[in-house]
């Protein structure tokens, strides 16, 4: 036996980590590189495991009750906030009204809420208001801006609580905030899906270097019933709904894209809220419904970048109502032909090492935008423009955040 | 409206394919990037499609009855077969016997099968069985190479048959046989799990230039009750049992390795065999239980480069018996410690575009573990020679595949 593995069974000894009811397998002493085991660095216990623990110790205490807002982009009454009652009327609700803004939104009684709307916008941002989407719910980022809370629960108005196979509701915002807290694993792939969940654990040949995880900044939830498909394919299967609850919760892995969903979508601010714009969309725009979607793949290649996760999975809402597909066709038409360049665009997108706060790094992205971008449309000149306003007003509104992330 | 804008409208007409009683929403004449809109190229449907509606067709006829093998390592009576009877019988088993070849290994009536025991490896491959290992499961992968058919599946011994959430029998090979039938999706992320999978479909921002997906090589399954942990884990852990059903099977990622388990896999035979080598283990060898993981990081850095896909999630086997965690950590902890330099080693791991054959890609990355890994220990310069001796050895007994991969 030589030295070197001598020392490292002397050093495989583990923490019983618990977690809940659950103890979790992670290495004590054991370092992330094999040619590190002469330097003995105690690994830190995660802060944010602590939380976790500390905050779901009392169940009658709502989760992150006073550190995340609900941010809904409405042009309705929000009746279906009634069936939500049991789990955000505790939580502070940001109401982003679209459209006409004389009319009256009712929200139902006993909810705590501020509500925003296109005059509102104007008068708080001034000039800075035309990076903010209007007639199309890309409208919502304006909510992420002037959130104080290190949390966001984005939801539609058209979303309902769905029943899991047992028939019980499913607390949306708490399984988002449950995935939030837990780490990510994007380095590599575990097939019993999230390693952190009560019941599993990282399997056979996973590497134990990367078994503490990194900071999971997104959390994407699915919707029962309605799926999200585009306007061809809601034209060609407009009977189709889901039906399957897949009960797994599941990083995305680095490198990867994904069409990132705005209807049941929850995040960290203060680790990815600069990059969460919503793009410009609807009135006055070439475009609508792809403004989750520029999103999506902007904070991806930033969370790569950065080394946070993006978890995707539960929880499910019911999604009650397909839109018109007619009416989605003539918003997404050039979106589905634009796609197809810009896909390549994010998958070879790269950021200098200078980039360590997520300001610069979307100014960063907006420069290779209208760089690269600006030839397929002047439509994306524009959107680039827009991506440094954002970043503007955004850092206007949240100065204590700038001096945070250290510029 | 520009003309191009046009021309892709005037395109856009889809092709309804029908798959079972399922439609799929294909883009007809929609070409892979939009610059080649004036390239009327037909895409052609997948013959793999066609064999999947055309073998499906009939219920009582099992699928690929004529064209898979079950592959079965073993030590003991396989008694554990007659829960699988109404499943494998139509098929034909390859057993490869493990451990004293004096030893009688009885196989229930009515199974049509071929059996290799040591002696049997030796005087097959003369010299070249230094390749297969002894007293280890890796060698099953002699019953790859001696197969003549195109799929294989293979299967532990303490795996049964699992039952779903309505309490129905698992047929694992079925699931597994769809896997492979159905495309794969590794260069963009569907949230909705398998979008071939009836009820499902690509959802809203899926690019329509890579919805045809990519042949699927390899099908990996999962397991009920005993998870396949490692030894730590097991020690920390010795009463978890795995019962979480996670309805999904999805493609992992391009660039993305995984933990791959022999449990319970399938694979395309002739897209991939030549890489699903177990290396060297078990007697005489400094490590064991490290041999599904080896071919794990082979062959999706093959399939990778290759343009393959690789499957997990269904179906699940039930997993009837945990090894012993003390031997097990014996076997492992040589492999826990080298995993850590091993995983960095294949995510950089490239191949060049003259290697267009799984061989000369195997070829490749045996001298790229010699070059790399040698350094850590001898034996990763014994693994690298060994996986050349295994593709002599494959190609001695399956020379028309020599010439089907154009060598």
């Amino acid at each position: 036996m030589t030295p070197i593995i001598a020392r490292f069974l002397s050093n495989f000894i583990f923490l019983f980590h618990k977690k809940g009811n659950q103890t979790k397998c992670l290495p004590y002493l054991y370092p992330p590189h094999p040619l590190n085991f002469f330097t003995h660095k105690t690994p830190s216990i995660r802060s944010i495991d602590l939380h976790l623990s500390t905050t779901m110790a009392s169940s009658t205490t709502p989760l992150l009750k006073d550190e995340l807002d609900i941010v809904i982009p409405t042009i309705r009454n929000l009746d279906f906030l009634e069936m939500w009652r049991p789990f955000f009327q505790p939580y502070h609700l940001i109401i982003v009204q679209d459209g006409d803004p004389s009319k009256i939104i009712k929200v139902p009684e006993g909810f705590d809420y501020e509500l925003y709307n296109r005059n509102d916008i104007n008068r708080i941002l001034g000039p800075k208001s035309s990076c903010i989407s209007f007639k199309d719910s890309a409208c919502r980022c304006f909510g992420y801006m002037v959130s104080k809370k290190k949390y966001i629960f984005t939801i539609d108005d058209d979303c309902f609580v769905a029943k899991d196979p047992s028939g019980n509701d499913i607390n949306a915002l708490e399984q988002h905030i449950k995935n939030l807290l837990s780490p990510s694993t994007p380095f590599f792939f575990n097939t019993l899906y999230d390693p952190y969940r009560e019941g599993a654990d990282f399997v056979r040949g996973y590497p134990f270097s990367l078994r503490e995880g990194v900071s999971t900044a997104v959390s994407h939830g699915l919707w029962l019933n309605i799926p999200d498909y585009d306007a061809p394919t809601q034209l060609v299967k407009p009977r189709e709904r889901n039906t399957r609850f897949v009960d797994a919760v599941m990083t995305i892995p680095k490198g990867t894209l994904f069409p990132m969903c705005g209807m049941n979508l929850a995040f960290d601010r203060e680790l990815i809220g600069p990059a969460m714009y919503f793009g410009l969309m609807g009135d006055g725009q070439p475009i609508g419904r792809y403004d989750d979607m520029w999103a999506g793949w902007c904070i991806k290649v930033i969370c790569d970048h950065l080394g946070l996760g993006v978890k995707t999975g539960l929880p499910y809402i019911w999604h009650s109502k397909a839109s018109n597909p007619f009416v989605n066709l003539k918003k997404e038409y050039k979106g589905i032909y634009w796609q197809e360049e810009l896909i390549p665009f994010f998958q070879g997108a790269t950021l200098p090492k200078e980039c360590t706060t997520v300001q610069s790094c979307y100014k960063e992205l907006s420069k290779q935008v209208k760089a690269k971008l600006g030839k397929i449309d002047d439509y994306f000149n524009k959107l680039a423009d827009a991506m440094v306003t954002w970043i503007e007003a955004w850092d206007e509104l949240n100065p204590s955040a700038e001096i945070t992330n250290g510029k």
